[in-house]
Parts: C-alpha cells; structure tokens; sequence
C-alpha cells in the first residue's frame, strides 16, 4: 500500500464506479493496493455506501483498518453499521492500540462487547487498558506501541529490544527510560542510540528532563505542551509516574484540528464533522437551536422598539437606521470577542492578563466609536437635516461601540472563569444582547432628546 | 537550558522585575538558564521594553537566539529594534537556517544587509539560499540541516555522516536518500538504521516511495500533506528534484496555526498577532475598514428601507421586526458560510462537491426556514392580530432563510473560484448583503400583500 499521492477526481471516482457495477475485485483491489490509506479513505467517502462496502469486503484485515481509521466519523459510522462483527474483529485485531480503541469506542455497547470477546487476548487486554479513558483526555488519545528501557542497559540491548519489536512500533524517534518500577525516568532520541557506542549505559546518554502528562491530562493542555516545546511524541504516566503510554506529533495535529473545528462551529452554532455529515436532518437540528435564539433574541428587541413607538411614529426614518445601529454593535462585539476567544484557546491571552485586555479593548473601542459615531452622526443629521439629531445619534453610536468592544471582550473571560467554553461568546448570544443594547441606547438617547427639545410625547 | 515546564504567574514577574532593578545579574542569569527557552520567552514577553532588553544582553548568543525565536513577533520585532547589529549577529549565527532566515527576513533591508555581512560565511550562504523564497511557501519555511546519504553507501556509512554532523542536526528522523546529481530517490528511518547490520546498503533498506514538495509549494499546501500522510519531516526540492531542504513537524503546526489566525481574522474583520500588539492605534486600524464596511451597509439597508416607508407608516410596528429578519437571515448565512469555508480550508470540501453541498445547504435552509417562518409568521399574526398579515411574513422569512443558506454555502465556492480568499465570506459583507436582501424580501411582500389587501398606498 502506498505510491505517490493521488489526486481524487471525477475520472477516478467513475473508473472505481464502473468497476464496482461490473464487479471486476482484481483491479479494484490492485487499485487501491496502490493508494495511500488517506487516499484510499477519500476515494471511498466519494462511493455510495454500497460501494464503499463492496471494496471494504474486498481488502485484507489490516489495509481495510488502515483506510478505515482515515475515514471521516459518520463516513466511517455508516460503514462500521453494515460491516459484520467478524469483520470488524479481523480488523480490530490489526490496528494499532489507540485506533483500535477509538473504534470500539464509538461503536454501540453490545457490538463493543461482542468485538472485544472476538480479539485475541493482547488486543482485548489493549482495549481493557485504553477505553476507560475520556475521549479528550491525554489517556483517551495514547497508544500504548511505545519502547521502554532501564537505565542499566547499555546502547546494544537497547537495540536488540527495538529489533525485537520492529513490526509493533511503527514509528520510533525516542526510546523511554524506566526505573524498576516502571517509573519514567529519561529519553534516549535514536539519533543518539545510532552514534553512541554500543557498550555505553543508557544512563550516561539519557536526558533526564523529559517532559510528560498524565493519563487525565485534556488533549487540549497536551497539545499545548507539544507546540510549545516543539516535540515529536510525549510520554503517558499514571499516578505513580509510571510509563503507561505515548502520543505522537499525529494524534497532536488531529486534536488541533479538532478543537479549532470545535470552536468554530461553537462560534457560529454549527455541528463539527458537519462537513462529512450526510443527513440534512440531523445539520438542521444542530443548527436550528442558534437560529431559534436568534428569532427570540430579535423578538425582545422588537418589544424594546416597541417601546419607544411615539418617537418612532414622529420621525418614522429613525427605523431605517435599525441596521446601521446593529451592524456597528455586532460587528464591534464579533470583533473583541474573536481575538479575546482565540488567545484564551492558544493560550496566547492568559486570565493574568484580563485587566490589561479589556484596557486595550476599551481604547480601541473608544477611538473606532468616536470615528464610527461621528460618521454615523453625519449621515443622520444629513439625511433627516437635523444637525441635533445628528449629534445625538453621533454620542449613540459611540456608547454603543465602546459598550459593545467591552462587552465583546469580557463575556469570553467570565464565561472562562465559570469554566464555560469561551467560543460560545462569538455566537449569537452575544451579538443578540449586543443588538438589544444597541438598540436600547440608540432609541432611548433620541427619544430624551425628543421629549428635552420639546417634539416629545404629549 | 531546560527544566521541567515553568508556570508564569504574577510572583514569578514580580520576582523578575525586582532582581532586575536591583540589577541582579547573576540571579537573573541562573533563572533563565534553569527555564526552557519557551518559557523564557513567555516571561520576557511580560516585562516592559527596557527589562526585556537587559536580560537579552546578559544572555549568550545561543540562549538569547533560543528564546528570541519562541516570542511572539510583534515583542520580537520591538527588541531587536532596540538590540545592536553585532549582538543580532552573533545570535543569528548560532541559529537554524530556517530561524536565522525568519530573523533577517523581518529586519528593514539595511540593517539585514549589515548583518548579513557580519556573519561568518557559511551562515551568510544558507541565508542567501534561502531569503529569495517568499514566507508562505515551503522554501520560505525549510531548513537546510538535514542529512542526506547516496544509495550505494551502507548502513555504517550513514551512522558515521550523522556522527560527523551530530551537532549540527539536531532533531532527526529520517535520512534522505539521494543520487549522484542529488536528486531525491528514497528515505531510510533512524529505526531501520538502528537495527540493521552496518554492511547493509541503504539501497536495500530505503523506501523509494517519498513525498516531498517543491521549494514554490504553498505552505498551505505542505501542511495538507504532511497532515493528511502523518508526516514527521517531509524533504523540499527544486526544479531538477535535488533535495534542498527539510520541514519538520513542530513548522507545520506552526502553519496551521498561523492559517488558522488568519482564517479567523478574516472573518471576524481583525488582524493577525493582534493578541500580542501593544498599540490600541494599529488594532483600531486594522478593525476600522469592517466597522465602516459595515456601517455603509447598514445606510444602503436604510435607503432600502426608505421605499417603504408608506407601509411603514401604515403599520409601524413592521420596523420592530427588523432585529428578527437580520438575524435569521445573519446567522443562517454564517452558519453556512462558516462551514463551507471550514470546509475548503481543510480540504474537506473540495471544488468538485460544489453541486453536493449548495444542494445539501438548499435542503438545510428549506426545512429551517419552514420552521423559523412558521415562527415568526406565528409571533407576528399573535402580535398584531393580523392573521394574514403573519402567514406573508412567515412565506418572508422562509424565502429569507434560504436565500441567506444559498449566498452563505454560494460565495466562498464563488471566491475560491476566483482565487480570492472565501474567509472573506463569513465577515461582515456577506452578513450586510444578506441583511439588505432579507429587509428587501421582507418589507417587499409585506407592501405587496397591504396593496393587494386595498389596504395598499392610495
């Protein structure tokens, strides 16, 4: 399996359909034996379910579990529903821990049960060790594939134990030092085992600053770690400090990819993996909920404007500016609470820094309203040929953006310090009170200023 | 330099900023030492300008060049303004081609061309190989310490080129395998050097099937790969396939994050490193064109408005809807938007779904907009007791559902199309249109049915 990357076209697509329908299994097979798995994964997800499972009863164990695990989830879900359990099992059997697990994972309790009993008794034993773990926590995402050796041996036994479990340990660029009870102690890179001599101690080569999480460790706190400090794979311990699993430079970029696709769809009231998601229905439940909120959220402010009728019904133009007045707040909020959300989730803002934050959020918030408030001002006393008017619409705005860029950049810190995800601070909840504040300083300022300059209500 | 991961916290700053006014060098020097560079750089990015600039001078090149290359650019940019040309030179000397490329890339054309002059000359030639490729691409982002074997020589052969050049390569996985022309012909990993016997050939042991890309590659691109294949490394070559450098993992995070903020910014109207600025006048800048972008759009929604208003002189109570049109309208084109953007960025969305995912979106936007339509049209019947009246805004807010899901999934399609960025389509000027479009859907039906009604403008 594997030859140069292959581009997922049309043409492909079609060839694969074709040979589908007249049931030719060598070519296909010969086909995708020469794909990479990711490839393979792609082209499959372009197949109609059939499809996908006429080539998936085609391939030995261990390519269909490679190509399997590169799947998307509900791609990957559907197929999982129409292969048989004996299927499943052969490959379960011949991945590695951590895919294995996943997999299970996600299947209905009695498949899982069922799969488990199937696997030989190391794969079962594997599976006992990994699936107790939360999905998105350090333990949820190791492997345990990884080589452990005592400081006592010399650079040869090392070798010779890395010779001796070639075919298990895929990719290997560290071995880990253990103490006698399987405390971890140090790193040895295999640069270092290749050029030092064969008869030299492992404990006179070892690094023995070795940076670790613990098996509840959340993916997100993992991933930081390995960003910051730039490593390639990061070791796994228990409570005791002892050595239990692994987690590479792989798994790390699919949990960023992961918790950013988590916040997007937070931000804008979507579902992840919507993308793959084959089911209107279910993106429509998922979404509707914002939408829904949203429909409220302007049902309030429509009684907030109701409020304020007999201005309205005096100067029936101050409802075109409804928009203007939206725009500025939501996008003024959107904007503060991007920056404020985004640095929480890179950890490039930290809770030390909230005052500092909002100081320089009130600033920019301050300058962009004095400008937005005199152009709007202008517009407004232009339009409606009233200077006063104008101006108090100008002072509106203003407020508005300065209320908006603190409300924007202080909502993420206190959702944060109730331990709510802050990304939820860029959905419609925020722009919607936004509006209604907006529109309650808009309206409530002119209105004053009506009933002050005597055109009031009687 | 390296301990075990430093937490920064406000005793930790305060300790620093005392021993730095007592101008405690020592003390100060021990502390770094003990700190990974990360960490250094966390830290030094919390003291003031002056702070900064006096702990870099106590440090050696090397250790200054290690933390200096960890801080977040604009902090970066501010101290080298402040540090001399030859303390820049001796640091860049110690550096990674890569690093010392980034380095002097950002430093104006002048004083880079000092610099330049002043190191020694094989760190002059790697920066004048690598400083002619743009930022973004995969030569803009490449190293030049790789190692890199002929075919014909054995396993001891490459153990002793790695031995010669063990300092100078630090991180290592893989060596490449090249011709006599250089030219890229397979890959060996360190784990296959380790357990082979030394008299093997790397021919026999190499895999011949290696992705790499080309020195022009967009960046984007290279993380795709290097994502999609679990890459640790992945070799760069030019237009003859000599190898002529290498990216690693820790770059490629590097890129999606950087692509991640750029995304973000883009669509939340920000700019990049706004986090890490320290001047509220640029972050006002930077926001400023979507504000008035905005606030344009909101005065063109008002001059639509603005043909309305005999019906809403009829019926005033149509202008308190305004906030529930916008927002079905708004969030139902992020929501979309959002996702095929995501989509498109990742790759999960390719070109070739396009006809898939509008039609998938039209689906989406049918049922919601039958269910928010009914909704609306529901309040508004109850609110004015107008039954007819709420059935014409219910056929209104349905059509503006889906015409907002259909803008929202069309527009990035349409940008990428026209190879503009369609993160643009998530910012304010898809939500502006979208805007207009809904009042336009709105206020027109209500006007037509008061017309039809005879209730209508005389």
């Amino acid at each position: 399996m594997a030859t140069y990357t292959a581009h997922i076209d049309h043409t492909l697509i079609e060839r694969v359909e074709h040979l589908i329908s007249i049931k030719d299994e060598d070519s296909l097979r010969r086909l995708i034996d020469e794909m990479r798995p990711a490839d393979a994964a792609d082209l499959v997800e372009h197949l109609e379910p059939e499809g996908r499972l006429f080539i998936f009863n085609l391939l030995e164990p261990q390519d269909a579990g490679e190509v399997l695990i590169e799947m998307e989830s509900p791609a990957q879900d559907l197929l999982l529903r129409d292969l048989d359990d004996q299927t499943i099992s052969e490959i379960v059997q011949e991945l590695d821990s951590d895919d294995a697990a996943d997999l299970v994972g996600d299947l209905p309790e009695d498949r899982a049960r069922s799969i488990i009993e199937a696997v030989e008794n190391d794969v079962s034993d594997d599976l006992a060790k990994l699936l107790p773990y939360p999905e998105d926590t350090a333990g949820g995402i190791m492997a345990l594939e990884f080589i452990a050796v005592r400081a006592d041996l010399t650079v040869q036994d090392a070798i010779d134990s890395i010779r001796q479990r070639r075919e298990e340990v895929e990719n290997l660029y560290f071995l880990w030092v253990v103490d006698d009870f399987d405390r971890l102690v140090g790193v040895v890179s295999l640069k270092d085992l290749v050029i030092e001599p064969p008869n030299r101690k492992i404990s006179d080569i070892m690094n023995t600053e070795v940076i670790s999480v613990h098996t509840w460790t959340d993916q997100e706190e993992v991933a930081r770690l390995v960003t910051k400090y730039d490593l390639v794979s990061i070791p796994v311990v228990d409570d005791y400090h002892r050595l239990v699993g692994r987690i590479t430079h792989d798994d790390i970029i699919d949990v960023i990819e992961e918790e950013m696709d988590e916040d997007i769809a937070r931000m804008a009231g979507v579902m992840t993996q919507e993308i793959a998601e084959e089911s209107s229905l279910k993106i429509s439940r998922a979404r509707l909920p914002w939408l829904i909120a949203g429909v409220f959220g302007g049902i309030l402010a429509a009684a907030v404007i109701n409020q304020f009728e007999t201005s309205l019904e005096q100067i029936i133009a101050l409802s075109f500016f409804f928009p203007v007045i939206m725009a500025m707040g939501g996008n003024t909020g959107t904007q503060a609470a991007t920056v404020v959300v985004r640095g929480l989730a890179t950890g490039d803002i930290s809770m030390v820094s909230i005052h500092k934050r909002l100081l320089m959020e009130l600033r920019v918030a301050l300058i962009n309203g004095v400008i937005c408030g005199a152009l709007v001002g202008s517009i407004v006393a232009v339009w409606l040929s009233d200077i006063r008017l104008g101006s108090v619409v100008a002072l509106a705005a203003c407020l508005i953006v300065l209320n908006s860029g603190f409300i924007g950049s202080a909502v993420p810190f206190a959702l944060k310090k109730f331990n709510i995800d802050p990304a939820l601070a860029t959905g419609p909840f925020v722009t919607t009170s936004n509006d209604i504040l907006s529109l309650l300083v808009y309206l409530g300022l002119v209105s004053l200023y009506l009933e002050i300059s005597g055109v009031g209500p009687n």
